[in-house]
């Protein structure tokens, strides 16, 4: 049975996963190939492992099973009733995303952004720079989606006595609110965390009225998706100093062009959608897929089946 | 009475200090008068706000109560038998500090000091850096100093599941150990905060030989005092790659001066003593002063009485 692989991985990383993988299954990664040479060896593969093409998703009629690299489904909705079954990696950068978020938070807070550009340049401010500092303990802090990142989210600033109200759509639990009372909530934040995957329902969600709801020493933070938040909408509050700041781990573009004015802005950092990133990623993706695997031969349910008309 | 304030305050802060103290007592801003006039207006006073001149202090025969605006006693500890009770502000910035101790690790950790440095050069790197990048969650943690600082760093980290160890020679409780056993625990740290008063015993506590247990992934804190650690073997160590990084707040000499080593390292975030600060930092000193003088009228036990002889 062949494997089709299109994640980039190193060499340690492909090392372990042939180590790891049973002797029966032959694997093909797409990196080692010519460009022409790779699409042939998707089309003739049984299972893959890798966000594909979705021209090449489409044309594939024998694939028996697709594991996403990637929590989000974009651009696989546009399928249209895929003969195999889709999985993703849901739940799987938890962690990793809420700690950017969280680290971001502190960043702006405790000025670690100006601190590490001044140590740049040798320049010591010191003390007249402490009047400038927050505390997050006790904030008032909402956060928008209820999977896997909010919740890792809301864990981590318990250890800061933070007051945190969790709004989703259809999460359900203890200080879990419904999205549509998110309004009458922001006045009151200090920190606004979106960890929203990109649906139907969350283009565009966070529109320029409910950003003007936010008040002056507010934190915006996006570690979801950049389609969720009107991003014109949001730059004009922060130019127009209306709000604290914001930490943006994604964008409307991605790679953020040059020139584009969110880069030179002082009251914004860019994490470069690197939030779900950590030295042991890929291979726990590796793992991951091995586990599904075994659920696969044995014909058991796999795990983290993409819904790709709800989109995660 | 006359109560000298040698504390830098804004003139909001002074207005609030007005608004709130009894009419009886008459305040003397320091930063309000000439160099000449300070000290005079000083030695007539009955009551002190403020870190004064050692000289000062020892000069003074009918001050009868000294407020710190610090936590540190230094250099208070070379007055021989003061006549007057001193109180510092031991505690006080516990939270602020443990924030930022918490901040650094995290930007270490999740790359924040490079992402703010690519943001001025508009410089996308994305996903290439996640590789770099770490979890703090489940990390190994030793703290030294078993004072608020160490106990709201642990408290903050708890959020994230670290297996925690405080390290202390006089804090008693659960998961405290006795600072001698260090040596034993600290290959298998993960992290090493330091939050040490500056005492007999803690100066060059953290010398070569400890260092040197430290693993090659190891990240050094030092929210403390810079005297706790010996400087010159730390910057060997970092600049050999043996650890992975430093967060330093405070460093043997600040500010830290033109062209010094720690500047220009790559694995290293300075925090330039900030720690302790927060915008209401000042506000909050007012209030604890005001506090402090209502036990003082009373004659009650001051609040935070210093310990000349033991250092904090």
């Amino acid at each position: 049975m062949k494997i089709f692989v299109h994640t980039i991985f190193s060499d340690t990383e492909k090392a372990y996963f042939r180590q790891n993988l049973p002797t029966r299954y032959e694997l093909c990664f797409g990196s080692e190939l010519s460009e022409e040479n790779r699409k042939e060896a998707f089309l003739s593969s049984d299972l893959c492992l890798g966000n594909i093409p979705l021209a090449w998703a489409q044309a594939n009629t024998s694939l028996q099973w697709l594991q996403l690299h990637s929590a989000g489904l974009d651009p696989y909705q546009q399928l249209t009733l895929p003969a195999f079954p889709i999985t993703n990696l849901k739940g799987f950068f938890g962690q990793s995303v809420a700690e950017t978020a969280v680290a971001g938070i502190m960043a702006m807070y405790r000025g670690i952004d100006r601190l590490a550009r001044w140590q740049t340049t040798e320049k010591w401010v010191g003390t007249p720079m402490r009047a400038s500092l927050h505390l997050l303990e006790n904030a008032k802090v909402g956060i928008l989606g209820g999977g896997a990142i909010g919740l890792k989210t809301a864990k981590i600033l318990t250890g800061f006595d933070c007051d945190i109200k969790i709004f989703s759509r259809t999460a359900k639990g203890d200080s879990i609110l419904n999205i549509n009372t998110l309004g009458q909530f922001l006045p009151d934040l200090d920190i606004l965390v979106a960890c929203l995957p990109e649906t139907q329902e969350t283009i565009g969600l966070i529109n320029k009225s409910l950003l003007e709801l936010l008040k002056p020493s507010a934190l915006f933070v996006n570690v979801g998706r950049g389609s969720a938040v009107d991003e014109e909408a949001l730059i004009d509050i922060l130019q127009e100093n209306k709000i604290f700041g914001a930490v943006l781990d994604v964008t409307a573009t991605e790679p953020l062009p040059p020139h584009h004015v969110l880069w030179q802005m002082p009251n914004v950092l860019l994490t470069q959608h690197t939030s779900g990133g950590w030295a042991e990623e890929n291979l726990n993706k590796i793992n991951f897929f091995l586990e599904n695997l075994q659920r696969f031969e044995k014909g058991e349910p796999l795990l983290n089946m993409a819904n790709l008309e709800r989109g995660y």
